[in-house]
């Protein structure tokens, strides 16, 4: 464990045999370092990372918590810097914006001897962080595919939408099509939406003009999904009998604990992750608790019956 | 998240907008199921789930605990029907003593609405729980594997001990087999001590009556480790120059933390990973952050450096 070697120096003269080491009376200094974000995905994460600061300060008087919050990577990295040379960070909570900048400052903080927590985003090294905590991405696209085969017993005609063409999108399309296989559903067509409302609306028009019947989309995003919806509003069509989105977006949510049919679901990849991984930092540092590893934070379905635990009134997202 | 239906039948008159759910007042139950244990490992794993259970009653007021021990899996199955009828719990932390007995049991605490968190050990059926903290088996070998051929910089021979033949042992012995290719390190010789001290003290006789020099071992357990070095001793030999043994024995420790020559390292699969358990369930219950899916605890390399932050004087391993 790398933050053990914060503690060595205070220990040097403590003889073995004093109780566990790492319960110390010292206050420790955690990093928050994200990317900004007023809406969206970024913009849940960070109500999140503030409403877990906020938190933790109460729980653990022996914790202070530097967050801070950058429009660009260049910033992020200068946050990152100011974070170590001004406030002396016993562990570093970052989601980076992108991996190849991040990750010599990232490195400078491991090298210090401070703890690191990376979230979501990998950096362009292995072996850097102390603890990863990231989405599950097979995992989302077989709850997905679970989800629409239990819906669709008789099978029927789908359409499916793909995000930006990454790895994070083909494991969730490989994992939904392995999940949905043997079901009867037959997907009629596949396109990239690209995570985005305008782009998703456009190919829903596309799709909706080849296609007289379509029984389901899977969007697989919340973004996706409005796109989607605006398409099938603006063309009147009343075959379509639901839309599965993803990511939990508060207005998506909401529709699936109201009971609307066209949003029966939602399946989380949840940007409260962060709140984990800054829990587990904390937890960390705190206790006697391993925490180095990674953590696959779990998507998991959202119901009617469970949707108001997944509801953030206050979070933009 | 399963817990969250705990949180339905309080929430069912509760308006949407109210803040976030998860937050109740209402005192929570956390039962924590292990086996027994007096010494070795799963001793370790009773001193941290204990001690953990006392720091989270005093972090969290809004959480009660009961802790069961088992001598044997009937046992740990009337100690969990037990938490569900008489104290209604909320969540259960599982260290199955055997797959097969214990996954009815914590079905049934499942079906009820409340969270699992299973430990270490999985259940015979997949998908049980809403947490899974496991050891990091191949990582395991790979640290050991890494920092031999780091200690050997021009090679050498050395005999490898396994454990009881288990997909456990292959992933372990696979991982540190590819982590020495190319190091010049060559196995004369590889033999199941079943991490036990008395079987890894007869095959390191038989290793040492075989091999007239032998340069380093592999015992890959501290209990193995243990055998290795009586059976060197009992033998008089000084061609060995260390051993390497794992999971953080605190004999094993403190040999390593006073600098002693023959134990220059350790490897962790540590036995409070029980304690990472029983706080995320607590981080779950009380906080935003979602904690379900796969905890993956890193094995950590341990040196004379860092090594005193691993050793725990009260525990008993």
């Amino acid at each position: 464990m790398k933050y053990s070697r914060i503690l060595a120096a205070s220990l040097v003269t403590a003889a073995l045999g004093t109780g566990a080491v790492a319960q110390s009376d010292e206050v420790k200094v955690i990093g928050v370092s994200i990317p900004a974000a007023t809406h969206g995905w970024a913009g849940g994460m960070n109500f999140h990372a503030q409403a877990t600061v906020e938190r933790l300060e109460k729980v653990y008087p022996q914790l202070d918590f530097v967050l801070a919050t950058a429009s660009d990577p260049g910033k992020q990295v200068n946050d990152i810097e100011d974070m170590m040379a001004t406030r002396n960070i016993d562990a570093l909570v970052v989601l980076p914006f992108e991996s190849d900048p991040l990750t010599p400052p990232v490195q400078a903080v491991a090298d210090s001897g401070a703890w690191v927590t990376v979230v979501d985003r990998g950096l362009s090294v292995e072996g850097i962080e102390d603890l990863y905590v990231a989405g599950d991405n097979p995992g989302f696209g077989k709850v997905s595919g679970e989800y629409m085969a239990s819906k669709m017993p008789e099978g029927g005609d789908i359409v499916v939408f793909r995000g930006i063409p990454t790895t994070i999108d083909n494991e969730r399309v490989d994992a939904f099509t392995a999940a949905i296989e043997g079901s009867g559903i037959n997907v009629l067509d596949m396109e990239h939406g690209n995570w985005n409302r305008d782009d998703s609306f456009n190919v829903m028009q596309d799709f909706l003009s080849k296609y007289d019947k379509i029984d389901a989309v899977w969007a697989s995003d919340d973004d996706m999904a409005i796109g989607v919806l605006a398409a099938i509003e603006a063309a009147g069509r009343d075959d379509i009998q639901f839309v599965l989105g993803g990511a939990g977006m508060k207005e998506m949510i909401l529709r699936t604990a109201e009971g609307d049919p066209m949003i029966p679901a939602n399946v989380t990849y949840p940007p409260s992750m962060i709140a984990t991984a800054i829990e587990l930092t904390a937890v960390g540092l705190t206790s006697n608790a391993p925490v180095s590893g990674t953590f696959v934070i779990g998507s998991v379905l959202v119901t009617p019956e469970n949707a108001k635990s997944f509801y953030y009134p206050d979070s933009p997202f």
